[in-house]
């Protein structure tokens, strides 16, 4: 295949080793990292290149990690890789981070003349595993250009913000927002309609239909019908991007009120060791602070 | 016709009329009632029945007003029309109130043997006078049967949420919280957004693809990209609406911040003079606490 191309793709947890899985299917050599040997392993065996592999030989770098202090650390940290990168490779920042961290990040690739495409993800788990998510992408042309290969192998859709750095993870800050606030409000009225006698089931049939609706409504309040909190998608994910919403607020002196709200509500399901389990277990700040029982738990 | 039924609307309004218009393109006679001269005298120029007629010769009465203080003045007050119905009538409560209410209502109405349905509605203006109503209904079955024929000519969905008088209200506020503060929320998305380079066209476009989107957000957010704040639903709607909910929520000493969060915006809103414009106003609160011209505004 003429277009294969060398990658790597730092950051092997949920997301980024959908994404790394999907590159393999495109044909791709994918370097895979991880701080968490067992998911290095699982990659290897699905047929991820060996070992670090040589920097200089890389087309594009891929970085999935959790949060900015993880993309930093990646990239210009002691052991950074943009230092061994040549000059005309890509970096895809991947991370939800905020607009300045994707600024100052490009702006020191830049002076090895590395290319920078600030590109949040959205989709979820399944999605990444498909070569089917959605980038929110924003970069010169010349980062598009190189970034190519890897966004046609992971996304399905690939909306150009624009050439500014920053554009693409300020509109994964606004989507961030309105996800957020939509689950902690599907638990909010879905508890709320238990006080007054109505079932979560009826609740989830009834709401569909009407205007009320979401997109995180009728992808979340099923978990909560069905009691079960498998993570797809943590409650921890939410006082981070939340968080960094807040932040970009702050520095733009611009009040934020919805979100704050729904930011208090996961970080009090963060603080009763939720954590871990799904977005939608929000529901039980809720039901606790009531003396609701949600289905599937011991009464 | 065999089934034509005699009926009484009370309340003109943007609902009601389109409610009493869609009785009457089903063959009923409707007397229309309403505090504005005006809006009668265009009721009885599409067919409406002149004068009030004889309350019992009536079999239904629907009562459209705007709240609960109404809803009680029309069926008890002075004039109230309940003394004056035969037993077996039914009236249906269409307004917003909250579960109290309704079971208060439906008592009195039961004392004279008139029979109750909790039936607040949903689906705006244009589906209203299309007959395209969705009715979040409860009550006893005799009132279900009783209110058939209105049903049909109004709604096209009908959720029976079960005989207890209550549940409908309930099942409305339900809905009213996740509406509400699904157009406050889409009013901070945009407008943050637009603190960060992101045009209301763009967000749109974008988001509407995304997870972050609602039914809310598709339908009120072109009304701000369009910068056409022509009432379809008002903003006056949402401090009504959505303090119930807060009061059935203090009722049940539940807690309710992304409810909270989204009356105060609304709150301001009014406060600010845009009561009588489109919901989707609430923008212009953040809009104006950061200095940003939203589409359609004077620089």
């Amino acid at each position: 295949m003429s277009n294969t191309q060398t990658l790597a793709v730092y950051g092997l947890g949920a997301m980024g080793f959908g994404m790394a899985v999907s590159l393999l299917r495109a044909g791709h050599v994918v370097h895979g990292y991880d701080l968490n040997a067992d998911a290095v392993r699982r990659f290897v065996e699905q047929g991820g290149a060996q070992g670090l592999g040589d920097p200089a030989a890389l087309d594009a770098v891929v970085v999935c990690v959790l949060n900015a202090a993880q993309t930093e650390e990646v990239l210009f940290g002691p052991d950074g890789i943009v230092a061994g990168l040549r000059p005309g490779t890509v970096v895809l920042g991947c991370a939800t981070v905020s607009p300045d961290i994707a600024r100052d990040m490009a702006a020191r690739c830049a002076a090895t003349e590395v290319h920078y495409l600030d590109a949040p993800i959205s989709g979820g788990m399944a999605r990444a595993a498909q070569g089917d998510l959605a980038i929110l992408a924003s970069g010169p042309a010349e980062a598009f250009d190189q970034a190519a290969p890897v966004l046609e192998a992971t996304a399905s859709t690939v909306h150009n913000m624009g050439a500014e750095i920053g554009l693409g993870s300020a509109m994964k800050a606004v989507n961030q927002i309105l996800a957020g606030v939509h689950i902690a409000t599907m638990a909010e009225a879905l508890t709320f309609g238990m006080t007054q006698g109505i079932a979560p089931d009826r609740f989830l049939d009834v709401i569909r239909q009407c205007a009320g609706t979401s997109w995180m409504l009728e992808n979340r309040a099923p978990h909560i019908v069905a009691g079960d909190y498998t993570p797809t998608s943590s409650v921890n994910i939410w006082p981070k991007d939340l968080g960094i919403a807040l932040d970009i607020a702050d520095a733009a002196s611009f009040p934020v009120p919805m979100t704050a709200a729904a930011l208090a509500q996961f970080k009090a399901a963060a603080g009763m060791g939720l954590g871990g389990e799904d977005d939608a277990a929000v529901a039980k700040v809720y039901a606790r602070a009531a003396g609701l029982t949600l289905p599937g738990e011991q009464t």
